[in-house]
Formats: structure tokens, sequence, C-alpha cells
């Protein structure tokens, strides 16, 4: 691993976890332990840091009350919406998986992220999907009410406005995340990266399957419009600014307004080590530009 | 009706109401029988709904204590809003009568809008046109920081600025909303469709008249930039993403950075019937692609 | 002065203050009589208005009580946050002077902007900016786990992201200011303006100096994305919507996407009016166009 | 009048109103001049003041704001609340009219009694009473749930626990009123005054009417238990701390527990002047020991 | 049954439940069917009595939600509280058993109860007493600050003080409720009534077991205090505003300051009948008077 | 010292301070120590004691905070109450001196007080007190409205009213509280201990000085009332129930409704060690009997 990479990771602890945690065991002892440290080293913080996350036994728990006092409003309490998360979380255990490797990208791939208690209290983009993903089941659940008045509290409280019915991969960044719009029936594969002010719509010409689909591993700049039921291939970058309404095919970038291609990948050979769940995806998206912020 | 546009509306129920009913009364017996159904189906949401809208003998008191909940703060509290909401629309019928255009319009235009109630409890460009209305009576009655204090609350809770001197038509679509700003001297014509990140703004060159007006019908797509005190003609399309500084002709689209223009509708004949109160307008919109999410 | 300047700024009480007064107690001084007048004026907020300015002995007690009342959450108290603010703001006048200079460029730069009353309760970019500069002292205090939490808490409050690292001049306008995205390594100088939906952002290709850096007297317009370590130089201005990857000499202008440079000024002569303190340098901006709204 | 009484009544305004004005808008206009006199003198109070006072046409508005935002909680809402009060109130003048004269009981029996304003804040008896005479016209109107809800906030907001059944006459004063407790088929008569901790209970031994009935301008002292349906004749006094379980004759006196009968006025020969609404009653309990604080 | 038997208990429902059903579910049924016919003809309550009783599963959830939102204050959450309300209740189905035996010993007992879910949503002394039984649990897990945290909060919110370590029987009624006081080591048996302002105190003499041990059935008036390790003995009858500082034997009845005891029952040969779980015990407390109010 | 009074403050810590600590200082000190070990033991609680106490540099911080977080409603926040305890404090150094012997007088006459940090948290009557002590403080300052809107704060949340103009000595014990009503000329000496349901009032003879005056070292049991401008002398002792028409003399017990005097103590001799500072006056007050719950 060169150097550069070394330093830009350089506050991510060892990973993977010893063999005989699991991966949610391990997320969940970093953040006790980092809030644990931020507790004792910032009084003015301990009480929100007890709040949110000593004072509980789990990741969704304190998952479940951190977005319960986000969301909550006058006429939607914080204790129904908790009642609701903590449920959701425990009956489907994938959602809680989705989470912690969301956790993950963000503190892999973003800088600016100090560590996994930070995303975890303060990303709005990584909230906002968490919340997405309950509502996702709500919505599957023919519980379509209470998924949209979610919906709708995201989009009040974080100003991010993902449809319930959008399916989402795992290892989702939505980095800095303000803006977001994410239409009904646009799917996102696994492990990618969308900066704020993203819109993935529908063009009007369709009523059913309207929106785009996102491949594995994909990265969207800020601002970029994507219109229609396109396909963005695997790896393919999306620059920022850009409006596209045509597919773009794997490991291809696409930038300006109307969006032209600007040259794929010449070796797709290493094709099978860019979309997965490995860290060497994030090697592989350190040689892009113009995403990070 | 063709197919498509059938299915495109399958769930808007008959209309127009039966001869003996007016609109308003019409859209919230609708609403009522959506709460009451929702109600029954999901507890978790039915205090909500009573709350909200199930214990309100009328849209205008239902929206004001919605409103009033939504905006206010702890300086800010709901009861003053309430006031101000309920004798505004009490004393100024044809506001709540362009809510009512405005919620017919999210429902016929929007596909992703699964009811009348869901637009009114959810849809933050809905709540946040609403509120610019109130805002608007009391700039003219010389309640200009009250009308400023309410622009300041509509853009924290909803991100969506509006000045309140702005002259709104009705049947207006914020589809989405995050992100739009609208300036003091803009105008907006009847049965126009913006959408999220939009902005119709000045230029600098000017102190007085200085934002765009935007004509009948006009749809414009996520992202566009509008400046300057230019003529958006009736009926014209605005492509996502533009940067408009020039009059865009009626039926006309603009597209790109900074826009140009690709090409007015060859016949104009049938001009009548699209920009209307009819709901043939929306047939029209429905030929052109792009602004739907 | 013109008589079209004049206009402009027709309702600037005059300044500067008298000799016999600071700067900040004469804006303070102007804002009390604002609010007196609208309380008197408008009863429905003059509860409002004694709680957030009429109340309190300083414009740094009024300012702190306001950002307070507006950050805080049902986990982190309001009480918590006044404290910070309080001693922030007086172990650190300079911040407080930096306020004033922010309020001091609304009210001169733009005309929706009634009264300085009406900037420090209602603009949430001027408020964002604010909660920044102290988020800025806690930082370099070594106090990152609450600098962050107060960016987070801007972020979803106002959809205003400014890392608590970035350096912010004085006299900086945040225009409407949703979804403003300002990076860890950003630096922006004195008398800036900035429109709504701006991006200083990273490209990903370093990791350490990472973000732009935003020379005196610029202009951003609405939408604007500037990703990398670029320089704008003083002076310059940047189109709406432009996307800018490389650096633009003073007083030039770019636009598009990707952004060209569009025809430096001339006459650099009379560069040592336009980016200082002095009130030239409003004059100076008002010769450009597309930036007020 | 003699000097004493001149002296003890020192801050009454005088009284009664000019010819021209109605008792309410007479009260209310006191009301208004007294809290516009505190928020000038006290800029810490003059948000509160405003808010509760000042922003409001009329007393009834002022009432029922204060008392809805007194009582609200987290699962009644302030605005429900202010919609009942103003509607109770609009359709029921003389519940406005007792309000009234409750306001002038306590400012002229109660020393410590500033103004009206500082009763109609700060006096939780006068609160608990209006709440009461609201809930007594819901539970006569068979909204029941409605009427015990809101004696079980009342009960649990101000320790005071009056059943909405019990019929109260007007001019009563409820002296700091913490831990009184009136049954439901209580009954109390005009310019009635209780001290707190005072009790009207039933004694098992009936189910229908079970509780006492209190004749006009009785005096109740602090801690007294009445119970079961006896009958307290008009001008009399029950001491500090009596267990009253048997009639007392008008004007006569009870002390102890059990409580005798200390000897009743020789001369009901001025019987007419003591119950009325005449201030003259109030000379005439002036005359009593031990029942002011 | 005799007539005034009947009419004193003709509310309530036909008692015992059927066969195939246990005691809780039985309520909860009821509760459930009282909440939903009020919500019904009351659309102003029903929000409230959904979110508190309609929305839930349970009993133990409505109870739950219902504490946890009174009980909450701005720096202990209602979701902190209900998730220890929720997890003491799994974990000791006895403190639910208790909750249903208050329920009915109100519901039997107090002919102002109007239905059980009056008495969950309204009663102060019921939810008091749950709140105590929770943080008696707490007591003795050793987690005594947040049991001491919750007394507190019971004393704030209901005016009733009662001391975590007291050990309460089942089917105990705390009527009215206000200003109860019970101390450290005072022991309550089952189906005991005690109506408000009652003190069951310490003498100061000793410092371990100190304070009153009641025996079943017991009844205690209003205003009446105990003072000491003193002995109530079952079926016995303290007179309202009595000062108790000596034992009193079975069913005799002890009243005045100081107390004197009035004639125990000559034939306690029905002594099987009165304490026990059974309801002729309630017939049993209906031969005697001044209990009820 | 004897047995049984080391049982009784066993858990009391060495006393007095080392040398080198003043009084303040040390029971801080000890507060901290506790509410360390308590956030250590239950997490639960460990948000709550850092809000309130471990991120406070001094005694009078967390102190103004936890009472503006009690004491504030929605018409009055809670920054503008911590402003004016924090800087009445401030000015008043006695003020805060009276807290810490308020404490010291808690811990060491109330077996139930486990510790000083549970005083400071959770004593209702503690707190009372403090508020009190600041609009005292107010009422003196010629700002009356806003000490009676703090005596009306106190009586509805803690349902204890004492007047701001009634004068509190040092180390004043209000146990439980709940109740306890003191007049507007009402004295209290030093070291004095008062039960819940207690009243100073007032006759209604006088309309001056109408209010009892009571001695150093006094004694007053659960629900005793004292009317009128009576002197208990100091030392004296008034019995649970009883009712005081009349002076008591120095170490005299009055008992009873009317209260009768049973007995003066003999021996005055050791007069000078019971109603100081000393700490003697706590083994004094344990020889007495009936107060302590």
């Amino acid at each position: 691993m060169p150097a550069g990479q070394q330093q830009k990771h350089h506050q991510v602890p060892t990973y993977p976890p010893p063999e005989s945690e699991d991966e949610e065991s391990w997320v969940w002892s970093q953040i006790k332990a980092e809030a644990r440290r931020d507790a004792e080293s910032e009084p003015a913080l301990a009480s929100y840091l007890y709040a949110t996350i000593l004072s509980h036994p789990s990741l969704t728990r304190s998952l479940s009350f951190h977005l319960a006092n986000k969301l909550c409003s006058s006429t939607l309490l914080s204790t129904l919406l908790y009642d609701i998360f903590l449920s959701s979380f425990s009956a489907h255990p994938p959602v809680c998986a989705a989470a912690v490797a969301d956790l993950l990208a963000a503190r892999h791939r973003d800088p600016a992220c100090a560590s996994f208690s930070h995303c975890l209290l303060n990303y709005k983009g990584f909230l906002a999907v968490q919340a997405q993903r309950i509502a996702h089941l709500l919505w599957f659940q023919h519980r379509r009410p209470l998924a949209l008045a979610l919906q709708s509290r995201v989009a009040d409280v974080f100003a991010v406005d993902i449809h319930p019915a959008a399916r989402l991969g795992r290892g989702l960044l939505l980095d800095h995340a303000t803006g977001v719009v994410i239409g009904e029936t646009a799917v996102i594969g696994n492990n990618v990266s969308i900066l704020h002010h993203v819109t993935l719509g529908g063009t009007g010409k369709a009523v059913g399957d309207r929106h785009p689909k996102i491949g594995d591993g994909v990265l969207i700049g800020a601002g970029a419009t994507i219109l229609g039921n396109v396909r963005i291939g695997e790896g393919a970058k999306i620059g920022a600014g850009s409006v596209v309404l045509i597919d773009v095919p794997p490991r291809t970038t696409a930038v300006g307004n109307p969006a032209r291609l600007v040259g794929g990948k010449e070796k797709p050979a290493r094709h099978e080590d860019f979309p997965g769940e490995s860290m060497d995806h994030t090697s592989f998206i350190s040689e892009w530009s113009d995403y990070i912020i």
C-alpha cells in the first residue's frame, strides 16, 4: 500500500476484526471506545455521548435511539419511532449489517470522517440512508403511509429525499447528502458513493420503472442529475454537475451538461476486485478524482 | 383517455366532484376518507392522522394546525402561528382555493403522489408554498417582519426559500422542493411545475424588478437556474441543470449551461387548452420528458 | 454616488457610525431600534423580538441566545450551547467583530436585506457562518468532537455544511445559503459573497490540503462547484452553475461546465479599492451581474 | 371606607369602571396596562408578557393561549387545547364573565395579589378554576373523556383536582390552591374563598349526590376537609385544618378535628349585603381572621 | 347484591372475565374497547387515545409509553424511560399483574372512575404507583441512583412522593393522590385505599425500620398522617385528618389529632373475606364512611 | 459519638473539609465524585449526570443549569432562566453559601438523603428554596414581576409556594416539600427543618406584617399550619398536623388542633449549641421525634 494511501487511512483502526468477532460487534466496540475517549476529553459533550451511544447495549439500540430523537416531531413522538426502528432492526438483521457496511464505507472513503462515532452521530447521509432502509421494509410490508411519513421526516430534517421503494445496496456513502433526491424505482448497487445535490430522477415519459439503475462501485459527483431508466455501469463515474440522460458503460466517466462519455477504463481485467466487499475497492476508488470533499 | 394516461392516474378518484359539492369540500372529504383508511390499517400512524387531519372540521383548520406544528420553534410558538394561519385563511378564501388547486396539481402530475393526504402531510413543497401564500398576504398588509420570519422558518424547516413578495399562481407543484429559491420580484403563473434545486434569482444589475417571470403551464427541471428579469413563455420547458439568462418563448424548451433554445412547438394551435385550469393541461405536460421523479 | 446606487442602499442608515462609537455598538443600537420598531408595529412578533433581541444587553448575548435556540436538540440542550457560544464570543472578540462585518455585508450587498435585525434573526447563511466561527475556535482548541457536533447541527438545521477547520474571512455573505458545502482545507478571503448550492470541495487526488482557496472580494454564483486545491483570485467571479477545476486569475470571470475563463478586467489599476474593508468594494461588486437574488 | 381597608386595597385601581365600559373590557385594559409597564421595566420578562398578554386582542384569547401552553403535553398539543378553550369561551360568554369575577376576587381579597396580570399569569388556583369551567361545559356537552383529560392535566400541572361535574360559582378565589380536591357533586356558591389543601369530598356512604354544598361568601381555611353531602351555610367560615362532617349554619364558624361550631353571627340583619357581587362582601370577609396568606 | 351496590358499580363490565382469558388480557381488551368508543365520539381526543392506547399491542407497552411521556424531562428523555419501563415489565410479570389489580381496585372502589382507560390515562395515583413499582425493582437491583431519579420525577410531575424501597401491595388505590408521601421502610398490604395528602412517615427516633406497616384492606382518609414504625391492622380505618402515632388493631377505626381508637368491629368472624384478592372486600369497604371522593 | 448516631450518618463523608478547602469547593468535589461513581455504575443515568453535574465547572453553574431546565416552560425559555440564575449567583456569593448550607442540612438530617448529588438533583424542597433565594434577590432589586413569575413556576413544578419577599435562613431543609406555602412577611431562621404540607400563613386581620416568624433550629412537622404574625421560638418544635395561632416559646413543643404547648425544655443551659452553624445542632435535632420521613 503506497504511503499516500497509508496517510489517508491513518485514523482507521486495524481491520478486519479479530477472527473471534463479527463485524458489527467490532464496529460497535470501536464506537464505544471512541465515544468514551471523547466523553472524557470533552465534558460538554459527555451527556450527549452517553445518551446516544454509551448507555446503549448495541449498535441497533443506539442507532434507533438517535434516529428517533432526530426524526421525531410534535406529532410523531420519539417513543413511537424508537419502537418502529428497534423492532425493524431486530426482525431484519441484514438491515443492521448494511448499516455497518455504510459506517465502514464512510470511514474508509471520506478523509473528513474522523471516527465511526462521528459518522454515526453526525453524518446526515448515513442517518438518512438507515431511515430509508427501515422505510423500505415498511413499504414492502404494505405499511406505506408510515413509510411515506418517515420519508417526509427525513426530507425535512436532513434535506435528503429518498423514496421508500428505492433499493439501496450496502456500503453506500451519501457524502454531505444535503439535497440528494432518489426516486421510487431507482436501484443502487453496493459500495456506491454519492455526493450532495445528486438527483436520480424520472423523465415523465414512463409511469412504471422510470428511474436510474446504478451499478456497484459507482461514484456520482456533487450536483449530478441522472434522469430516466438509464443504466450506470459498475465502477462508472459521473462528474460533478453532469446531467445524464443516457446509459453509461461500466468503468466509464460521464461529464458535462448534457453529459458525454470521456473514456472507459482500458483494462477491465481486474474487474473482480472493484465492486465487491473487499477493501481493494477502496484503493480503486482512490484513483478517481473530484469526489471527496 | 389513453391507457397509459389511465394507468398513470390510476389512484386518482373520479373527478370532477359531483355537482352538489364544491372543490374544497370534495378534496377534504377525499382526504378524510384516505386518512381514516390509513388510520385503520396502521395503528402506529393513527394518532398522527387524527391530530393532523381527522380531528379537524375543515381543510384550512387541518392545514393551519399542520403548518403551525411544522414551523413552530422554541421562540415562535405553535399557537401563535396557528392563529395567524387560521385568520389568514378565513379572511382570504382564494388562498384556500389555491391550496386546493396545488393539491390537485400534485395528485395529477406526480406519479409518486399516492393520495391527497400524502401531499397534505408530507410534501414539503406543498407546505412551503402554502406558508408563502400566507406570508404574501402579511407582506401586503404591511406586516413585513412577520412575513420575513415565516420565510425564515420555511427556509430552515423545508430548505425552501421563497420571498414573501413573490407572486405564485394556482396549481403550483414544487416537486421534492429542497433547495428551491425564488426571489422578491419573481412572478409564477398558474399550473407551473418546478423541481428541486431550482433558482429564480436576480442578476444584480437591477435593484427593482429583477427576477424571472414564469408563464402558465411552464415546467422547470431539477437544478435549473433562471436569473434576471427574463420571461419564460407559457408552456415552455427548462431542462434540468440549465442556466437561463434570456427570455424563452412560449412552448419552447431551453437546455444547457448557458441555456440554448431547442425548438418551440410547431403548432401553438391548441394553445387554449394547455395553461388553463382544465385537466387537459396535465395530459399536455405528460408529453414532456425529464420532469417527474 | 450615482442615483441607482443610492436607491439600492436606500434603507441602510447613515454609515459610518459617529466617531464616538465602535462598529459593534453602532450595529447593535441599530438592531435594537429596528426590533423596537417592529415589536411596536407587530404585536404577534413582539414576544419573539424581545426574547431574541430586546432582552439582551449585547449583540453577542443576543446572537448566542438565538443560535442556541436554533441549534439545540433533544440531546444537545440550549443551555449547553448557550454557554459555549457566550464563552467563545467573550474570549475571542475578533469572532464577534467578524459577525458585525458579516451583518454589514448582508445589509449593503443584498437588496432583499431589509434591516440588520432581519439578517440577525432570519438569514440562515449568517447564522451558519457564526456557528462555524465558533466551531473553528473549538477545532483549534482540540475540542474536535464538539466542533463536529456543531457542524452537524448546522447541517441539519440550516442545510449548510461547513467543516470546522475551514478558514472564513470577514464580511462573508452566504446568500440564501441552502446547500452550501465547504470542505476542511478551504480558505475564504474577506468580503466574499457566495450564493446557495455552492460547493468548495476536494478532488480525492490529495489527502491533505485539497480544497479551494478563495481570494478577497470574490463572488460565487448559485450552484457553482469548485473542486480541488485551486486558487480563485481576488475579485474574481464564478458564474452560476459553473464547475471549476482550475485556477481563476484575479478579477476574472469563469463560467460553464466545465468552466472557461471569459475575460479578466483590463485595468487592475484600481486594484487597491476592491478587496479591502472599504465600502467601495461594494460598488465594485455592483457592476457584476447575476449574483444577487 | 376606613383607613385600614384603604391601605389593604391600596394597589387596586379605581372601581367600578366608567359607565361606558363593560367589566371585561375594563379588566382587560388594566391587564394590558400592567403588562406594558412590566415589559418596559423588565426586559427579561417582556417576551413572556407579549406572548401571553400583549399580543392578544382580548382576555379570552390571552387566557386560552396561556392555559393551552400551561396544560399541553407531548400527547395533548397546545394547538388542540387552544382550539377547545377559544371555542368554549366564544360560545359561552358567562364563562368569560366568571373569569373576570375571579380576577376581581383575587385582586380585592388577596393582599399578595399585586395586579390583575399577576393573577392571570401566576395564580394556579385561578388558572385551574378557568380550566374546570371549560371542562364543566364539555362534561355537560357529553364530551366526558375530554373533560376528564383536562381535569387530569390540571391535576398534574397545578396539583388542583376538581371534577368537571362540580358546579363552581363566580368570584371564586382558590388561594395558593395546591392540593385542593373537589368532588363530582360538590356545589360552590358565589364569592367563596378557599385556601390550599382543602378537600370537598365524599363519605362513601352514598353513590349519587355525595359531596358538600358551599353557600355564598363562605371562607374555607387551609387544610380543611369537608366530607359528605353537608351544607355550609352562606357566609360561614371553616377554620384551617378542620374536619367537617356536619352541616354548618350560615354565618357560623366551624373549627377543629372533628369540627365544632363556635358561634354564629348574632345579627344576620345585614344579610343582604354579604354574599352578592358587591364589594361590601369583601369588607365583610376582612373581619375574619386566619384566611389570608 | 343490594340495589345500591348495583347502582354504584353500574358502569363496571361483567366480571370475572370468561374462563378462557387471563385477567390482564381481559382488562386490556376492555381498555381498548373504551378507547375506541371514546375516539369515535370525540375526534379531538382520538389522537391522544391512539398514541397512548390504541396503537399499542399490550397493556405494558401502553403503560410504558404513557409513563415515559409523562415523566420525561429535557434531561431524562422519553425514549430512555420507555426502555427502562418496557424491560422492567417484561422481566417481571408480577409488576404488570399488580398494575392490573390496581386498575380493578380503582374501577370498583371509586365511583368517579368512569372506565379502566380513564384510570390508566388520568389517575396520577395509579401512574405514580406503577412508576414506584418499577423504581422498587431498580432499587433492589442496586440501581439506586436511577430509582431515586424516578422517585424525583414522580414527585415533580404528580406531587406524589413514594420512596423506591417502600413495599406496596396489590390492588392499591391512591385516590386523587396529590401530596401523598410514603417513606423508605413503609410496607403496605393488599387492597389498601389511600386518599390524598396522606403521610406514612418516620419519627426520627429510629434510623433503620422507621415507617408504618399498613395491613391488608386498610382505608386511610384524606390528610391523615401516620408516623413511626406502627402497625395498622388489617381492615382498619384511619379517619381524614388524623395524626396516628400508635398501633391500630385490625378492623378498628382511628380518628382525631392525636388519633384515638373509636371501636373495633365486634365480629371479626368474617375475617377471611375482607383482605384477600376477592371482590367481597370491596363490599366490605363500602360499609365505611368518609373515604370516597 | 454514640453508635446510633454513627449508623444514622454512616454515608456522610468526613467533615469538616480539610483546612485548605472552602466549604463550597469541598461539597462540589463530593458531588462530582458521587456523580462520577453513579455514572459509571448506571449508564442509563450517565447522560443525565453529565448534563446536570459533570459537565459543569462549579456548583453554581450546575445548579443554575438544573434549575433552568426544571423551571423553564414554553414561554419562559431555559436560556433566559439560566442567565438570571447565573448572574444572581455570581453577584451574590452568600446565596451560593446558603445553598451549600442547605445541602449539608439535608445530608446530615435526612436519613433518606443518600448523597449530596441526590439532594442537588432530586430534592424539590432544596430546588424550590434555591429558586426562592434568587427570586428574593430580584424582589428587592425591584424586579417584582420577574420574582413573581419565578414563584409561580416553582409553585407549578414543585408544588411549593414561597413568596419572594419571605426571608429564609441558611441550612433550611424542606423535606418532601410538596404543598409547603410560606407567606410574604414570613421570616425563617437558620437550621430550620420543615416537612411537607406546612403552611406559614396570614390571618387576614392585618395587612402589613402578617406571617409567622420562625426561630433558629425549629422543626415543623408534616401538615402543620401556623397562621398570623406569631413567634416560634428557637429550638421549638411544632407537631405534625398542628394548627398554631399563638406564640410558641423557645425549645417548646406545640401539638394539636388548635395547638397546645406540651412542655418546654427544662435546661436551656446548652442554648448556645443548638441554633448555630455548628453540627452539634444536628445531634440536638436528633433527640426529637416524628419529624423525619
